[in-house]
């Protein structure tokens, strides 16, 4: 009895159409790293697992494939071990590999092995899937596809001006106006922290004011005299709630909250600089603002913090993000590289672009024009011609065998094809081929002496 | 203490110029696979078990990665099984996922679980990395890219016509000339067996024969009869041995030789109306030839058998191969699929095209024009011209930082930056930019009003 086959949950399978649309997204985001200077590397899909392991916290270790040793696994155990049945004990001896969780640690793991062959600084991006043993639902999946470009050692904020030009660039080109990229610096989160007197409650104070948005004033409020951040803190931090005006605005509403905060004011110095320099260059689409609330990763990111909306009224989750981590490479044994990057959410911008219908056309023609096979004598003239067109680049093909022509006409159909040619016995008389057009109806005579006169026009 | 980091053996970091070159090469095979019809699908990393073992043979089935269950993976197992503290009787309880040894039974099972949607014929490519737990050296790895195409539902001769063009298209495009095309088929094997009287020793003759070229014939004779092959059956055999002459006179011996044999008559015709349409059609750059010694996974295919291997004088083994094989999908329950597929070999390609220098020079140029960083003032109006010359899908940078000319210069040398512009104190007043010719010497000035001078011609 023959398997009924199915996939493991959470993962997918991707037909054609999904597989071109997915890499016309790819092609585009490549090409923008590219012309920034970027670089592609590329990480096994499986790392040791002391490489991975106790760098995602205890629930990212949890969410770890593990892959089980090869051969006679078993016989590292000791018998003692073994006889404690216990799985988490027992891993560690009987899988040495895990499938990457991220892409951040692998490449913090190929600087400081490769440090001595890369010039720095180093831009590198990296686009590969990541494996995550997560519940599956709506949008989240067990293996998914990565899109980072980072910089490693240079800590000027050049770097930051370029990454969100990166965003416009990328975002204009795929015809996604109007996105929002909003950026934050954890140095400004930090003096908030410290001239409201609750420097230890810094994070307890993010996690509330980033629900503004949700639950307004009263909530925030509510939410941060809960985690005992006192009136006195609260009432101190009122302007942030109230942010309004420009950037520059903010800015300046925001430095003279921070003045008295060294962390803060240079963190203040920092967006402005950002800012300036942006609103100096110009942005082709995107609109860029200040967020204060934005907290991404806060134990991560020590500068710049990024991340992108998509254009109001798409109702989707964030884009993309990033920022800057000041040591991305200490954990094994490379001080002081400072780093800022930023990624792209391939499957959510997917979702958008398919909604708002800003997919080209053509990425569903996988074939332009289809010969009907009318028999073997035929099938090699039409072959000849097919070659020709093959050489120029077109998409092209021969049905394989002589059946009847309404089968070939409804798979010419099924498969989006704009031109079918029929080379009959009438045709192969008279060196000729007629293609029929399957958009606006119609059909042309070409000679097969020069059959540059249809393909050169498509 | 920091770690020192590693990566697991048998995989490979690739770095820029690595990553560059793999995917010069998969860019080539691709857009050739979609002006031949042919459309990507990708399946996920990991399978079912069920779906993978038992489809590879006991060796196969060993060489499996396989994944360990999440979570408390021995509270499944029974102690009485658990008390064997046997690794093979466990690992189907402690394991439901495996990553995927090659593409072909991903594929089998795709086109089973989608075959409601798909329009037959169904030519499909996949380029996606496999893992085989094999024992790692030099040239063969636990991670490797696979490149397949495939049509399923079409039993036409011209399929097979087809993928050997598609072959010489490929190789010609990568310069790669003077490949040679070897063809068989299992039914020419069948048959040979067949009139020896040998039917049942079809493997041990093939396997034989397969040496011919390494231990010529007396070797081959005595292998034979080692197996227990009759003598009559050696000496019958004889006039493959010296099979000689252009592909057509030695299919005549063959049809001679094989005339009371239904099954290897098919064959003989088979291969002519492959050969024959062939050279109708004309080859760019590839040789053809047939080869009945050749054999390649005899077990699997039932019909046509592809071989390429790379122009002589370069010493490796075969850059590509394929065949017939009649039922596909029938382990997944869908009878009658016949397919036919070839496949071509990335890291073997690449070895070849790196020892006969055949990579564009191009590819080592990630970064076409470098700014030279003398001060924020001049950096900003760098930054101008920068983003000018990126939205013409120029590679280009500013160096981050205004750090020593000397460093910026030997960034750009190592970077193989070709050329570098400066924009000092001097230029900016004068509102110009001096480029560097890093390859032949020698400098220019242009006006910032009119960059385009300069970089139209890149």
């Amino acid at each position: 009895m023959a398997q009924k086959p199915s996939i493991p949950k959470g993962t997918r399978d991707f037909s054609p159409s999904e597989v071109n649309k997915r890499n016309y997204i790819f092609d585009v985001v490549k090409k923008h790293f590219q012309t920034y200077g970027f670089q592609p590397i590329e990480t096994p899909s499986f790392e040791n697992s002391e490489t991975l392991m106790g760098k995602y916290g205890d629930e990212g270790d949890r969410l770890i494939f593990k892959i089980l040793n090869s051969g006679d696994f078993l016989n590292k155990v000791n018998d003692e071990l073994y006889s404690t049945k216990d799985s988490s004990a027992l891993t560690s001896k009987i899988s040495e590999k895990a499938l990457r969780y991220d892409l951040t640690v692998p490449f913090a793991r190929y600087v400081v092995m490769h440090q001595n062959e890369i010039d720095f600084p180093f831009k590198r991006y990296q686009i590969q899937p990541v494996w995550r043993a997560d519940r599956p639902q709506k949008g989240r999946f067990r293996e998914f596809f990565q899109c980072d470009a980072d910089v490693v050692g240079s800590d000027s904020l050049l770097q930051e001006v370029e990454l969100v030009q990166l965003y416009d660039a990328v975002f204009t080109d795929l015809k996604l106006d109007g996105v929002t990229i909003k950026l934050n610096n954890r140095k400004i989160l930090a003096g908030i922290a410290e001239v409201i007197g609750e420097r230890d409650k810094l994070i307890d104070f993010t996690v509330a004011l980033d629900k503004l948005d949700k639950i307004g004033i009263d909530g925030v409020s509510k939410e941060m005299r809960e985690k005992n951040i006192s009136e006195a803190a609260i009432s101190k931090a009122a302007p942030l709630f109230a942010l309004k005006g420009t950037n520059l605005e903010q800015l300046s509403v925001l430095g003279n909250l921070l003045k008295d905060s060294e962390e803060g004011s240079k963190g203040v110095g920092e967006l402005r600089f950002i800012i300036e320099t942006l609103e100096e260059l110009g942005l082709q689409s995107a609109n860029l603002k200040i967020d204060v609330t934005l907290a991404r990763g806060l134990n991560y990111y020590t500068g710049a913090i990024f991340e992108v909306a998509a254009p109001e009224g798409v109702s989707m989750g964030s884009i993309g993000g990033g920022g800057r981590y000041d040591d991305l490479t200490g954990i094994f044994g490379l001080k002081d590289v400072s780093g800022v990057g930023i990624s792209f959410g391939l499957d959510r911008i997917y979702l958008v672009l398919e909604e708002l219908g800003l997919f080209p056309e053509a990425i569903d023609q996988s074939l332009q024009v289809l010969c009907v096979n009318f028999g073997i004598k035929e099938a090699l003239t039409s072959l000849k011609l097919v070659n020709q067109l093959r050489r120029a680049g077109i998409k092209c093909d021969l049905y394989p065998s002589s059946a009847k022509m309404q089968k070939q006409m409804k798979y010419a159909n099924n498969r989006n094809v704009p031109y079918v040619v029929l080379i009959g016995e009438q045709e192969l008389a008279g060196n000729s081929f007629v293609v029929k057009d399957m958009v606006k109806g119609g059909q042309k005579t070409y000679s097969l002496d020069t059959p540059e006169l249809f393909y050169k026009g498509l």
